[in-house]
């Protein structure tokens, strides 16, 4: 494709997505297509000669848009959000465009000190701590997301708790992580990948009103494991757990970590961004002290689209150590200095984008005040949503609810349990094949609660409104 | 940013993207900018109030493009290349618009289904085998990188090898993997991150000549680690390495492999697209008995942008059984029919982008005939070039070069070694400084090699020409 065959192409591929968003209340929020579907209209064999890019736009159109889930659209309150705004599109366009590859600093060199500039940035927007810099002993980097980011902490904290001999000689003592039942799945696949098992994750109680972690249980576990001959190796607090944004008191886990000389990972990935505004900044208390590993993702609710997920340390060393090999082919006099960050060793693959871009982009045109104004308009929103279902008696509400997520359910007096759940889930079901809102699902404590994440900068309190009007008219019509 | 403003914007970065492309070659090749120099100019801290796309773009151009290392450039001769053509850069911009997530199948079924169609259609048009195929027992899927692949591959193996206990119980037996010192430094780096370490990773010997494994002594590794109780788990063979392209013998080692229960993963990151061309086939000789996993890179030399790193299986149960876990929040009624594929379960990260648009868009603009084409010019100018080494008595030539890499080297007759080998680097480090052309060099029996690897759809025959006229020159010169 030439350069005037690009330029073509690409405006029409702009306008494609400016149409996209600017009609996007006209599709359904979920996709309405079964298993199959897509697939079976699509040729099974490739092309022989090429084909214009037009009609690579008309199946986009045609064959695969039935099959799309609109993260985008502002009635999308299921998982998390995942903002895809322009700043961030248009900022990891450039970063296609450009098309180098950031593995180490010689690479392309713009690459690197782009992404150390643009976590610096970020950690001073969330008041995250100095020594979480890359000019002291830490640094920050973007990871792909979160569960990458777990797995790195993961190998820095086993390298750390062995000696320094694990990457060299492998798992040769039995390691154990700590999480509750209400940390992220990536823990335990953690676990499962660097060869800990997942029958050494031990799980920490948790408050039953808070569902936050409870540090002196945590204590205990530790001191158990121990005695037993086992090697305490990694704790994972959690900002905003997935299930019900709970948060675990950092502070107090820190000091049971500081004790035993066990890491102490963070997982922010939803939540941690919230600390752009100093009123929410407490959610981060203990951090600064305690943490060795700290990770939020701007592509859930800090407007930067997938992948940014952004993992801080403060010991850069042992991660380094775990993870750094030098090949022939890669030795250059900027690594061999030691005046360069090369950012292969901070991550699993060797090859990396220029991510940087998008998220330097999406500061730039934010600035910090856009940001707060984003997350506080998404905290106001689900606030006045929470407010509506405590007000209504036909429906029970999970608090605190911090940032942009509500969790709930209908109430069906005299019903069991069980058959709660169901009617619960069948209420939830009919909700989104309706095509007009999207929202996902939990369990606390045997019971379903319905999930309602807030946090699209399309979505507006009418959206809002119109989904709660919709909840309230299922339930009437579930009675 | 509105969908207006992302309308002007966004047209302003593609005609920055035509541009770029089309005056390419005024940049020079390698970026000239020392460390910290491009850090010194980006402000401290991060702007309070937003700021326009316009200055975004100015700084891009004022601040980050001196620092940036050109991949795309006509003369770039590096490591490999890294094709970011039209089609993939607008499918890749397509997926960034739309912003949905595809762990699931659920949460946008497009997204997966695309790219179980798009991954069997890459892999019959490099002639792998049926049973690669989503519908029989293995599966393809589209990973950011052949270092990710290799550990998901990895971690299948352990989990066959140690009777599905593995991922539950952690590493308790010495696990072994088997690769040549020519191996990508991707498949130590799994062994250190999945807990089985690096000093269990056994280097077989290679036929000094052509480089290649030899399966003998694979065998006699094998054998001994056997007899001392250890657990053999996966070889890796090569189609390609990326020091010199050298193909072990798949075949044989795959007996050897099959004869001890062994995993078979081949890597063939930059080399497998090759066999688009009915010509190269023979490159996956084995590939089709005796490959348990099998990965080729599309985003190296088949003209699609990073990250589009392709694994295929024979078998995708053990790699499931070792990555799924199913927390209550992504239960979903697709997932629990079983109909559909979650291909969170076939990756290290949870999200994933829709990846599947940009080879899709690649397949179809190029057709297999315009594959076929790139591949054929990209080997027929490495063979032209190689024959220039070859009949110049100042030059000792690497051969076979059945891809786009021709590794070679000066003479320097009668200086020993060790400065011969100071003599070469200097001279690639004038040929970089120069920003006319980029290389970049290896090691092979203790002799510093160039490394020449063509490969971008840009580079002509004059490109090539005109870096051998200042290799040539660049002898003369520190002659």
């Amino acid at each position: 494709m030439s350069p005037e065959e690009f330029r073509k192409f690409g405006k029409q591929v702009v306008d494609w997505i400016a149409d996209y968003h600017a009609g996007i209340e006209s599709h359904p929020v979920r996709s309405q297509v079964g298993p199959g579907e897509v697939r079976q209209r699509l040729p099974e064999h490739p092309p022989e000669e090429g084909e214009s890019f037009e009609q690579v736009l008309a199946d986009l159109d045609r064959v695969l848009m039935p099959g799309v889930t609109h993260w985008q659209h502002p009635s999308f309150f299921a998982y998390f959000p995942a903002n895809a705004t322009g700043p961030a599109i248009l900022g990891d366009l450039l970063s296609s465009g450009l098309g180098v590859q950031g593995m180490v600093w010689a690479t392309s060199p713009a690459c690197t000190e782009l992404e150390t500039v643009v976590v610096d940035w970020l950690a001073e927007l969330l008041g995250l701590p100095a020594h979480f810099r890359t000019d002291a002993a830490g640094g920050g980097v973007i990871q792909d997301s979160a569960s990458s980011a777990v797995l790195v902490a993961c190998l820095a904290a086993l390298e750390r708790a062995g000696g320094g001999q694990v990457a060299r000689r492998g798992i040769t003592a039995r390691h154990v992580l700590y999480a509750s039942a209400h940390t992220h799945s990536s823990l335990e696949r953690a676990a499962r990948m660097v060869g800990v098992g997942a029958d050494n994750v031990r799980i920490v109680d948790v408050d039953p009103s808070t569902l936050a972690m409870d540090p002196a249980h945590l204590d205990a576990l530790i001191r158990a494991d121990l005695a037993a001959g086992a090697v305490p190796t990694m704790v994972c607090a959690t900002i905003g757990t997935t299930s019900t944004t709970a948060i675990d008191p950092v502070r107090a886990i820190g000091e049971v970590c500081r004790e035993h000389g066990v890491w102490l990972h963070v997982d922010a990935a939803y939540a941690g961004v919230a600390a752009v505004c100093p009123e929410l900044r407490w959610i981060n208390d203990g951090v600064a002290e305690f943490a060795d590993s700290y990770c939020t993702n701007p592509h859930k609710w800090l407007l930067t689209n997938f992948d940014c997920s952004v993992l801080w340390l403060a010991d850069r060393a042992p991660m380094i150590d775990a993870l750094s090999i030098l090949p022939e082919y890669l030795r250059n006099p900027a690594t061999a200095s030691g005046e360069v960050i090369d950012y292969r060793d901070w991550q699993v693959p060797l090859g990396r984008r220029f991510r940087a871009l998008k998220l330097w982009s999406v500061l730039r045109w934010y600035g910090a005040a856009g940001l707060r104004e984003h997350i506080r308009g998404t905290v106001g929103l689900a606030r006045e949503f929470a407010s509506w279902v405590r007000e209504d008696p036909r429906f029970a509400l999970l608090e605190p609810h911090p940032f942009g997520l509500v969790c709930f359910r209908p109430e069906f007096p005299g019903v069991p349990v069980e058959q709660a759940n169901e009617r619960t889930m069948r209420l939830m079901e009919s909700l989104n094949d309706s095509g007009e809102v999207y929202l996902t699902h939990t369990k606390v404590d045997g019971r379903v609660l319905l999930r309602f994440a807030v946090g699209s900068p399309r979505t507006e309190r009418r959206h809002v409104e119109a989904a709660w009007r919709r909840v309230r008219d299922a339930v009437d019509a579930a009675s």
